[in-house]
């Protein structure tokens, strides 16, 4: 087909004034000029404006054709690029011909027609939604902070492992699974004890998604030293919040011969150089996400970037929520899990800062965490933000045998099924530790978007799962 | 803890000869000297060699520790880097500290000790198998690839979209798919009809693990004009082959305003630019595989990389399997599909050449192709590469409403679950195209490793989902 310049060249590419240039997109707006001629907002989502293209009445097709145009029609718009005479940007296309490739059925009842709409209404029409500014803008953060993230860790000599997402294993002993199976479900094999005999399906045994990679991904780590994963994890949760999705993407570096505080520093170093990249990168995009989603964002992306995460011991953090003034709804004791109030407080008013909180209590932990020497904490620790609280949590991981089994039958998690993991300890064990971040989490505090619904393109919650 | 230097730096970084460094990694191997020294190769997964350290039995653990080290052993080795006396590396570590992290459990039993084993031991013990040359190399040459075709997309102005795993589509009609439920297996909800009530599940309908994610894609396409998807993808086939996972990823790229030619355009630029980034940043680890998987691999990777890709119509193809010599084993005819052995005769004997098939018989492809003007064939292509057969697979999208239409009513595809599809043909439709790259096969072929199983961390195949 005939080569196109992208908007977003077209923007950036000031050699081309004067030239004749062709564009290719998707109508946003039409102005009809009473000096008889129509000004077209063509948007091809290679940034976040669209070119403005000028249709003269003179067009062949401006009365039987350009006149009709209405949101999201395809076009094709041909002509000379100048400098727009115009405010509001800085060029624009004097139009040659205007080619029309697809119209709107029914501008009346298209589900992303021009009109103000709920996010609740274009959460219906997930297919159609990526036509807004919105969720135009919320694409290409994601993209960008995707690639962000690859390549910190590559320039970090971090090696992409992918695990798997079928497992037999429930890394967390979390019972919240999704069972996948091609059982027939109307003729179920049993045993002779009348339980469902899953030798009988695909992989011969009892088999879910994986609610984390974490500790497929270790056994990568004990021979590449530095790893990471980053894919899809699954949580059968019946959540029904802003916070939480059936199906969301998680980032899990590995890292050997590191401890609890070396881990914290690459927790920091990656928030801050990807929220830096982002940035550089994606400056259209997030003015607007500063201006019509979260007011004073840049400021505090930019206060992420410029200053320290500051670190905390979790005994000191319960000390200082027990002796402020504020009444929370939830217990302050040592030895109780922090509630999503007290992380707020913590980062939003105490610090005024991130917070990296460490050593935690070990009964409120998972078994893999490594025991610190008063016997009564793990070296574990959770990346608190302003605005959002958790959104790292990580910990470096008990590589001592007879500490990890110890650990293993206090938390009752199944020992036989974990001889894979146990044989990290047995061959060549090393310190190492590692964090999880929620990739989707981390989208939204970047871009100020309060749903989380709304920075996956099809989000999955329990009910849901169309398109 | 104490920093160290990767194996990959000590290699690359003349200034540090002469300077105190430390490395953490594990023992490959020990040789022990005459003169009462002993040689010991560290690796730390960095870059394929280990880097060798020279320990004398002046070490105060030397006698205690250092001669009972075996493979794999966890060590920190602090000392100066020296330029090498011996043959087969450039610098060295004359040791002054040899720490011991972790040892080996009776390195008799080891699964993976330094002797030789089989490929199918290796799966046995996927967990252990990345400590060895050959899965090592593996791993970083996936890192690499999988980074460049982010980069290759990135730079190209496409951007990734994450497209749902969980989904209730059947994209291709495909029937060979993965139930996802949550549904107590003993106690199954049943409508009137003796039928599952899948609305009493977790998304209350009946759910799969997605076989493609480019009908989702292109919703995305119809406004962001260049994306791709890069994840995992699932097939419940009970194929038991070289060829086949049940679980693989996938790349799909899909680009507006662009037909068959630019999609064969895209393809062949795709391969040629990731191969040319891997040839020039895994130079150890292929000059590795060029040595023992397969003799003339990187005679085969320039080959593709300078040569142009040929362009066959199926109708052509044909005849020229018709007339050939050859004798195949299943039948050639105009309408028929192409067997591997047809595939590879054409790349490999005939045109010695990756070939690019194209315009394939609408009856044996899929609904959503598009028709074209001669009412019998489809805008299909194929990828066919010498040694492997097809690698690539796509098409032009039907971007006529109408047309579509009579092809899901031929095809029998459900329409009604496709009214989102559809949406997109009544809503500025356009021109499009996109196509499917298997990743763990173009590794493969990047590798010459002949087992899709040995390309993936935990493969999953039929009876095996362990780890």
């Amino acid at each position: 087909m005939t080569q196109a310049h992208t908007a977003k060249a077209l923007f950036t590419t000031p050699s081309l004034i004067g030239q004749k240039v062709t564009v290719k997109g998707w109508l946003r707006s039409r102005r009809d000029s009473k000096a008889g001629l129509s000004f077209l907002a063509i948007h091809d989502g290679s940034c976040f404006d669209p070119i403005q293209a000028i249709a003269e009445s003179t067009l062949t097709n401006y009365q039987s054709e350009i006149l009709s145009l209405t949101k999201d029609c395809a076009l094709e718009v041909t002509g000379t690029l100048v400098a727009s005479q115009g405010q509001g940007q800085s060029v624009e296309i004097q139009a040659d011909e205007v080619i029309i490739h697809g119209w709107i059925d029914n501008p009346e009842t298209y589900p992303v027609s021009p009109k103000r709409h709920t996010m609740e209404h274009l959460r219906e029409h997930a297919h159609l939604r990526v036509r807004t500014n919105l969720i135009g803008a919320v694409s290409r953060m994601r993209h960008t902070l995707a690639n962000a993230i690859h390549n910190f860790f590559n320039d970090e000599g971090f090696f992409w492992v992918n695990t798997p997402i079928l497992t037999s294993n429930d890394c967390e002993g979390a019972g919240e699974l999704f069972r996948v199976s091609t059982l027939d479900q109307l003729n179920l094999p049993k045993d002779d004890q009348g339980k469902i005999d899953y030798t009988q399906d695909f992989f011969g045994r009892e088999t879910f998604l994986t609610v984390s990679g974490q500790l497929n991904v270790e056994t990568y780590c004990m021979a590449l030293s530095k790893v990471y994963t980053f894919g899809p994890t699954f949580r059968a949760e019946n959540s029904n919040t802003s916070r939480h999705l059936a199906e969301f993407w998680m980032v899990e570096p590995e890292f050997a011969f590191a401890n609890l505080n070396d881990d914290a520093d690459l927790a920091e170093k990656l928030l801050k150089s990807v929220i830096k990249t982002i940035m550089q990168e994606r400056q259209d995009d997030l003015k607007f996400f500063d201006q019509f989603m979260e007011k004073g964002l840049l400021d505090k992306l930019n206060s992420v970037v410029n200053n320290d995460f500051i670190r905390v011991e979790y005994t000191d953090a319960i000390e200082i929520l027990k002796t402020c003034d504020k009444a929370f709804d939830y217990p302050v004791e040592w030895g109780l899990d922090l509630q999503s109030e007290h992380e707020r407080f913590l980062c939003e008013e105490h610090f005024k800062s991130p917070v990296v909180l460490m050593n935690y209590p070990k009964d409120i932990k998972a078994f893999y965490m490594r025991l610190n020497d008063d016997n009564k904490t793990v070296a574990a620790m959770d990346v608190l933000v302003p605005g959002i609280g958790e959104i790292i949590g990580g910990s470096q991981r008990e590589e001592r045998l007879e500490i990890l089994d110890q650990r293993i039958a206090e938390t009752g998690v199944d020992a036989e099924g974990l001889y894979w993991y146990r044989d990290l300890r047995r061959y060549g064990t090393v310190p190492h530790c590692g964090f999880g971040l929620g990739f989707e989490r981390l989208l939204g505090y970047i871009t100020g978007v309060p749903n989380i619904r709304d920075v996956i393109p099809f989000p999955r919650t329990p009910g849901n799962a169309k398109f």
